[in-house]
């Protein structure tokens, strides 16, 4: 590993809810996934996280999730790849109107939670998100599990894609991640996330659950916005990176 | 008058909720606001609507509300300009992207309903709707009441405006509207609405609820979707108009 | 079969959105399933619908569904047992207020959509809806699918339950319906639908989409109110059941 | 004053999104207004936050709110009287269920924020709070500003009313709440805050903006939850009261 983007979910607040640690994130990471109002965010959240996005100069991308708010889009529902072709293309737009507004464009797409999850598990779930985000704009960038269905549907039509590997959750034998209703499904030992992602960076890869070590293609680390430790286990795989080597920067950067 | 545009609120259903005349409206008249999904409107319904505007080759235009779905966007919400300025760059974008999918883009915006008339109400609102109107792409037209406060908004920003006269609304004396929640808000009979666009027609002027002319610039005219008799009045407003050999066309068509 | 029980969900209409031919069905029917705001209804729709309901007299029953309007609960979630219970306790106290201010009771429980259809796979989830009722009222009848889990739920807990047959759609092999999504799930041929009615008075079994015959008990049967042509589907029911000589009667009435 | 409730808005929190320190405040309070999904809660929270209520051995009281999540039901909406009636019931009728499945009964009821406002400034608005509660439950005492129209309004209906001040909140000279949107609104010192409690149990005045005292009769102070101060100054209120000898107990507490 040469290169790697470091990526954080921002903009899940709501209303008087305050959600993560927005701009201590956004001074250590290189691309922004902001909420687009269906799982989390509003707009008035919306436009004040591009404005600081853009501020930061982070790569500024969409991302998109189930309409369940009082589940944040963590819980699976039977969307048909119609629907879920609408509500992306939905919320892409609705993103795009707050960075057009400042002379900006979206530079990638992530969906959230269980509409990733159930991206990677449907190939036609997947294949209706690519296609969105292609319709939208081909040049946008598609995000998706390392190894898995999403960015096989980017790619299929075409779209640049990025693997991406998550620092701070982990891994079955077969390269999915650990459901979060299941223990031990996030890491909060800045240690051991550390430990793994000198491991990555030096070998390209991963210990899963069982022990086996799995290799995983990492285009981009997840470092997600809503836990407490969030900056500083930020903090941490940004210097364990470094100390490997590793340049940190956006996806698609010169 | 010699040329006119009208307008329809469209692609107000919900879900499995079905309303408005879409079809028979499309090939009436020359522009379709849609729904952006918080009044009403869905991804799916937007989506549909969107395509079938374009095969009718109808002027596209947004049409975004009050978040207020179980009220239909027509009670008047206290919210600030900042609010008003996201919720409505969102809608934008969020219809937008129907569009960009097709290769297509946005003609116009028109506020609906209780976000219409707050405009029309409070200066601070009809500017913050301009500008999110504005900022998102100046070359839309911004839709309002003839005389009113969200044209006049428009036009400081530099936007193209249309002044909007309704078909089917009874005017106080003042040019305002009658509320919706006053008997004799919405006229019913075709007769009465063909001669009240005749008379618009021939000397620019109609009558308030008190008898006395109001003089109104006419660029558009609105016919609304939500009422059974949409179809047929619309049909017999789009005769009184030819009858008085006035071309209906859409705003700024060659 | 010597009696049984005629149900319909109504109340789901939303805002300015009507469904259903509430009133038509009203006057066949004997139990009324009333939608509780989450896939449908709203407190307007609630109120109008309890005090219709109260005026024919027949028995009130709350519909807790899904949160999801947009879907109509038909789409199913994945939510906790734990959820399930509150979802549902929420929902059946908000609609017992509605009968409350008129001095009445709810008499009955029946889930709605994919709730209904997630109860009956999942006996956990069953488990919390009968929970939810039995906490409530255990008085309260509780509703589900002849022969199903959610049924059985109730009976563990000591519940009164009521074993549903559905006039109009088809049954799979092992008893279950067919999903909405296939084709032929949704009868609409009024002497098809009388033709099994009449089956099932005479000899207690319904043909499956295999041919094979379904022996099923009865004590309600499902008409449903969101078709055009529900009224005379109910109609067409009850001349099947009446000729029969099976009596028409609310649950649990003498 | 001889006797005192203390009572704060809990159950605020919403899905994932943490809000109020409830668990400190319901040890210092006597009586808890619990959000009922409408401006804030859900289910589950409304479930965690009846039961904690219970155990703490407070008085249970629904806190209905309008349909306004996104902002946390502090903007006015314009809702007609039926509405409001309709609303209020559904809210009040689903906290109860929660109260209900413990073997409990809910004790008041508290409109919340734009609510709260539009019933002080419009007495059909209060009319058809006090009617929602009186038809739920004739026994409900309902909490209203000191000397305003939702406490005359219960009073007309014969329902028990408990006037309340605000312990946190600056007044205007007539005695209304000097709204949110304008500086100062809420207080924050608790010396001062202390002081005016301070006055109130000793000459039952409050000092208004302009420096005049007003003579308020307080059944119930309110402590709001929402602020990160909370627990401290009620903390200061209690201490304040006891120093003068005022029993601080649940209205209508033996």
């Amino acid at each position: 590993v040469e290169r790697i983007d470091l990526n954080a979910d921002l903009g899940e607040s709501f209303g008087v809810y305050a959600l993560g640690a927005d701009d201590a994130l956004l001074s250590l990471v290189t691309s922004a996934n902001i909420a687009c109002g269906f799982h989390a965010g509003d707009p008035r959240t919306m436009a004040r996280t591009m404005a600081a996005a853009i501020q930061h100069g982070v790569a500024l991308g969409a991302h998109p999730g189930l309409p369940d708010l009082v589940g944040f889009g963590r819980r699976a529902l039977e969307v048909s790849p119609p629907e879920v072709l609408d509500m992306t293309c939905y919320q892409i737009g609705a993103l795009h109107a707050f960075a057009a507004r400042q002379g900006q464009r979206l530079h990638h797409v992530k969906p959230h939670g269980a509409l990733y999850t159930m991206a990677e598990n449907d190939p036609a779930i997947a294949a209706a998100i690519a296609q969105a985000t292609y319709d939208f704009d081909p040049r946008l960038i598609l995000v998706g599990l390392s190894g898995g269905r999403l960015t096989a549907a980017g790619r299929t039509l075409g779209l640049q894609v990025a693997e991406e590997v998550f620092a701070d959750r982990s891994y079955q034998t077969d390269g999915t991640l650990t459901p979060r209703t299941q223990l031990g499904a996030v890491l909060h030992d800045p240690r051991e996330v550390a430990a793994r992602i000198t491991r990555l960076a030096q070998e390209g890869t991963l210990i899963a659950v069982d022990g086996s070590a799995l290799t995983l293609h990492a285009d981009t680390l997840c470092l997600h916005g809503d836990s407490p430790d969030a900056p500083h286990l930020a903090q941490i795989v940004k210097e364990a990176l470094e100390a490997e080597g590793v340049a940190v920067c956006a996806l698609g950067a010169p």
